[in-house]
């Protein structure tokens, strides 16, 4: 434990933090004991408006401080007409996102008709699979927690999550994308318990939404990891994820993971339903194999709408994700994609969750262009958006770091 | 996919499920559509009580269902003097406990002076590291930031966790542990720079609190996997739980997790302070060994308190941890202890954080004692109540199944 090294900041002899110099901390030598407004000296006329987090409220169900003031913003405009109706879209401020996991009050959410968040008892609701099935079978929501159960970590991204240049922040460009703890049943389980015909190749999954919101789906996928989840982060699903009950389609556009799931059709082909809104034109193959989200990744610190302080060291930080499996490997570039480095993960890579990155960089304050690339375990690599050849938008990001420390959109 | 076996009812044929028959879904073979409240036919007049999850306040940030109860409670009676002051204990409903991570909301949490939560402005607070240091240092919130950071799950227990027959819920007997998802910076990341000197050997960690929590930690702790964090669940730290800054000592008693943190001092012995309650007659190699949680494990369901709909078909679900790192192996037993079988995980186990098991169960109506058995990496293995020697309390707990599916403490 420790030798007596005149100069043994070891963190400043670490790689990239020579370079710059670490300012982290240095001059700040004062003996000074912070003076917080909990010792009584600075709190002043703020008493009125702070919670009494002591009070048998908030002993029994807590909240955040009332100085943390992160929340979700519509994105891609205001609920809006188009073609197919109203589109609601709630972003997540990934650019104050910390660690892995979507705090679920801040978990981006989207509907296909207007705002709209049914209530519905869970005591009331049932789950009906049909169709194509041996046995027709109701359960209410008690049944589906007697069965055996699976907790995993996955990313829901909606396939409108895309940057464009007139983003200024990063909630605009990627914040349509969010990962949670799931817990339910394993689809497969509710579909062998009702026998599967041999016709049955496609389900459609349907919501209680004022349109039915509904999905068709391969059975290939419905026997493989789709999740009859009724938890998320350790409680059940909040209204805007689909209490009680939703379905959670790994590694899928958003749309398809249908909430307040309500009914699950066996049928023998694929299904135009409002909620294959992006493949209404194609024919089920096409629909089919463009579901799936290609290797993304996303650099949340420093991101557009963002300032950083001044030169010297920072933790590059970000996410990546793909819909092909699991996260393989992370590269950060700091010159606009002349030359890449392996960035860290934290933790242990989950298939199709958020994998949180990041990668010790100084910065000598000169202008530059950050952005990271994402490779998954089928050995994908995520596009420039040179590359990138249609479907979901999973292209590489630049953010251009300018001078005086501000960070753009640099699409 | 599929055949057309007369009864391929798959989940039936499994293992344990065989021997009592599976009641779940069977008969259910109702043609309706499940009628919800959310259908406008049975909202009735719920319609005042109903938050407008689309409001622009719930876009902005979440809130659970108003359906959804769970709350914490006050355990180990209302908070109470005794001969060292006011301790206040609020325990997780782990009963209601679904998936690995505790929600930030129903985090356990204690206090050693009354139900005191301090509103520290982020902006203002200051971490000071000083003593037996090369150089003093203080840092800001964003300064901290800054640093090379981590993220882990990990599990804080209160030492007064344990069950007493008089404890008729798990929230009484176990409530005191919580998992969480943490963000910071390594303890030790910020003592390197500060340079601990040679006689530098414990520290004293102080928070924010009216009697000035503190806890001395050995240095090869501190050196180790101590967190200094700032985040948990994604989000800032929750007021209860130190906003914005305490340490996570992982796998040790949780009054040692300061929280508030204020100040570090790297010391030259074992101090004798408030915060080391259960030590205070101890010497300082006593106490330090006596910190960590030794390898522990519940049954959350069917767990005391609860109530089971029948015979048939159960996914036994609890929660195991260590402090002495990772759980390799956890087993449940039916017969009070006369046999032992090995349980599932759920997900990859992870260092001193709760992991969650199951183990698929036929209950046959009769009664039964129920309990599990965590094992951990270093061999470890959890005790029954009469091999237990003392210590932090993690002796293996009996739930009592009886013939009219009601389950009780049966310590």
């Amino acid at each position: 434990m420790g030798s007596k090294q005149p100069d043994r900041r070891v963190f400043l002899k670490r790689g990239a933090a020579l370079a710059g110099g670490l300012t982290l901390g240095a001059g700040a030598v004062e003996p000074l004991i912070p003076q917080t407004p909990a010792d009584g000296q600075s709190a002043e006329d703020e008493s009125q408006q702070v919670p009494d987090y002591s009070s048998d409220e908030l002993v029994a169900y807590g909240q955040r401080s009332h100085r943390v003031t992160s929340v979700r913003e519509p994105v891609n405009g205001r609920p809006s007409p188009d073609e197919y109706g109203l589109i609601f879209h709630i972003g997540t401020p990934l650019g104050e996102q910390i660690g892995t996991i979507t705090p679920s009050a801040l978990h981006y959410f989207g509907t296909t008709r207007g705002s709209f968040v049914p209530d519905i008892d869970p005591a009331e609701h049932r789950l009906m699979i049909h169709g194509l099935v041996d046995r027709e079978l109701i359960f209410t929501m008690d049944e589906l927690k007697r069965f055996p159960s699976v907790t995993r970590l996955h990313f829901i991204e909606c396939a409108g999550n895309r940057s464009s240049p007139r983003h200024s922040r990063i909630i605009e460009s990627h914040g349509m994308t969010s990962c949670a703890e799931w817990t339910g049943v394993l689809l497969r389980t509710l579909l062998e318990e009702a026998g599967v015909q041999d016709e049955g190749t496609w389900i459609v999954a349907e919501g209680v939404e004022e349109v039915k919101g509904a999905s068709s789906l391969p059975m290939a996928k419905a026997m493989d990891d789709i999740l009859v989840a009724y938890a998320m982060n350790g409680e059940p699903l909040r209204p805007q994820q689909g209490h009680p009950l939703r379905i959670v389609v790994p590694g899928f556009e958003g749309i398809l993971s249908v909430k307040w799931l309500r009914r699950i059709k066996v049928v023998d082909r694929f299904y135009m339903t409002y909620n294959d809104y992006g493949h209404l034109r194609q024919d089920s193959d096409q629909a089919a194999l463009s579901y799936q989200v290609g290797p993304k990744s996303v650099i949340t610190y420093p991101s557009a709408g963002q300032q950083l302080p001044g030169t010297g060291f920072y933790e590059v930080r970000g996410l990546a994700w793909s819909g092909g499996g699991v996260v393989s490997r992370v590269e950060v570039s700091t010159d606009g994609g002349e030359s890449w480095m392996d960035a860290d993960f934290r933790g242990t890579p989950q298939r199709m969750a958020h994998t949180a990155f990041s990668f010790n960089w100084t910065w000598d304050g000169t202008e530059k262009v950050l952005m990271s690339r994402c490779t998954d375990e089928l050995g994908q690599i995520q596009p420039t958006r040179a590359q990138f050849e249609g479907g979901l938008d999973n292209s590489i990001q630049p953010w251009r770091i300018e001078s005086d420390g501000s960070v753009h959109n640099a699409v």
